[in-house]
């Protein structure tokens, strides 16, 4: 069995379902021997580290431990969905006030004990603001943090595909930007469905406004479907694309969905915020670009730009991010 | 992405923790993009469907259902993990009556809808009877009926590693034979730790009898140990070597533990039972031999067989196996 690197990758939160999942699945896809496990909670945790050490993958070298200075000591790659979960009525944003308390002390643990980090994912709700505040508190250049805004994307093949009777492949260039919330902005002009492109079809017999409008509402439920059929949240699609996120920065082979990342593009008007954006994703780490669309795409990515920022307020009036203007004090990168 | 395969994989039981961690696992090993998720329990197996679906893996064409029939229609592998769990406090042998129905049940259907079946593992307790059972009534040849009975060896693995204090891959050769219960036989005679042979090591300051002793109790609870410790029966484990059980006959190249197999050996004094043997797994299935061991160990293995004879014999009485004599009339591949 052969990885891509022996860098160290460290999964925060690997007592959980989505944490647990991540060290096999790491391990299957043969990202590198050299995981280690950090939960606060010891006895799952050593339950799950267990299980890993019982499928006896060839070369690992999997560690576990509760000290957080152990766990990011010389990490290249982390994936952290350790933040509280989301239970069945919760919004997102019910999560808001813990989560970034724990993404602040994440981020100030990153500078403290890797700052080499090549690249991390923040994957707990709402990983928009979790993910901007452990990248403020961390002092790392914004290439190095992102967020985990695929699911949405992959929510509208899957819904597509279902609606047209495709195979799930045949829906391509899914996109959905801004905010991963109920205030995402699907966009309609990149997808097209067995070649014949999506603003084609819609308003059609074959999809009429109001089902385009019913799928978009699907999408921005996935999740929340998701807990009602399974009676817990999503921890497969989350654990495996997170990873594939890393994955892309390791073997430097690309990435082919939306991903969230820190956006501070006064030209067109999105300041001081992480979201989702057009993005690339190799050996360099994150970068994004304005994303095209129609005039309604773009306002709907305006208003999730919006939303998102009254997040970062409330975030910024407990305390736990720092005023705009002394970011760039706090981490220097983001100057 | 490219698979090593087209045939048709059923995963059996795929609303279940180790169900719907084999779809993803199955996928992730690249093993095949045919992939079918059958369990009766419909809106858990529909959840699982939708996060394999926002998996997004590229190629998949992944269907689900809960007909058997529609299930196991053009099946060429399959794995099971369709039976009642284990809960806390129960031994595998508590299950024996619901799951040995469910099992016959499971061979009356192999027959009727993928008699030309390559190759199918059994992986709900008691395994080596619920295992037996479905072989008995599939028809198939015992070539391509087995079950899992790896995670004992790689439970004694990381318990030597864990005592010796070296990496998991330096403990080899890693043996246990006859039931996947606590009545298992822990071979001590194939095992080396760095080098060293493990018999060399037994009843020195290294290792005393006692700690010796401990160590193989560990092996024969590690599943308790799970449950102790997670809350739930071991999922991750079972699904990941159960796979590569299935791939090592997609891609003929091997699997290095011992497997659950059909045993009718007179002359080594094992009769009609399915139990873990020295076995070689590839594109012709599953193949035993008789293991070499001390006197001991052989002794272990027979006590081993006895207790599984015993199981069988209740299954017999149930009435939900034939009597040892009809076997080759049900089928004629055990003749």
């Amino acid at each position: 069995m052969s990885y891509v690197t022996d860098d160290k990758l460290v999964i925060l939160g690997a007592a959980g379902a989505i944490g647990s999942n991540m060290v096999q699945a790491a391990l299957t896809l043969g990202m590198t021997p050299n995981v280690c496990m950090y939960d606060p909670f010891e006895k799952g945790l050593q339950g799950a580290a267990e299980e890993i050490y019982h499928c006896a993958f060839p070369g690992a070298k999997v560690t576990w431990t509760t000290d957080i200075a152990t766990a990011l000591q010389g990490a290249k790659y982390f994936v952290s969905s350790g933040g509280a979960p989301r239970k069945e009525g919760m919004t997102r944003e019910d999560l808001l006030k813990g989560n970034a308390e724990i993404a602040a002390q994440l981020g100030k643990d990153i500078k403290a004990y890797c700052p080499d980090l090549k690249f991390g994912v923040i994957i707990f709700n709402p990983a928009d603001i979790t993910g901007l505040t452990t990248l403020v508190h961390s002092g790392l250049a914004p290439s190095k943090i992102g967020t985990l805004a695929a699911l949405d994307s992959t929510r509208l093949q899957t819904a597509l595909a279902q609606h047209f009777g495709v195979a799930q492949d045949e829906v391509t260039g899914c996109r959905t930007y801004g905010g991963h919330g109920e205030m995402m902005a699907v966009f309609a002009g990149t997808t097209k469905v067995a070649g014949t492109p999506l603003t084609d079809l819609i308003g059609t017999d074959k999809l009429t406004n109001e089902q385009w409008e019913e799928i978009k509402g699907h999408v921005k439920q996935g999740g929340k479907k998701i807990i009602q059929l399974r009676g817990r949240s999503s921890f497969q699609s989350p654990s495996h694309q997170s990873l594939l996120m890393v994955k892309a920065v390791m073997d430097g082979q690309g990435y082919p969905w939306p991903s969230g990342l820190y956006v501070n593009d006064p030209a067109n008007g999105f300041n001081q915020i992480m979201m989702a954006m057009e993005t690339t994703l190799d050996s360099n780490g994150l970068h994004g670009k304005m994303p095209s669309g129609s005039e309604a795409d773009i306002a709907a990515l305006s208003e999730s730009y919006q939303h998102l920022c009254k997040l970062r307020d409330e975030v910024i009036e407990m305390g736990v991010l720092p005023p705009l203007d002394q970011w760039s004090t706090v981490n220097p990168n983001l100057a």
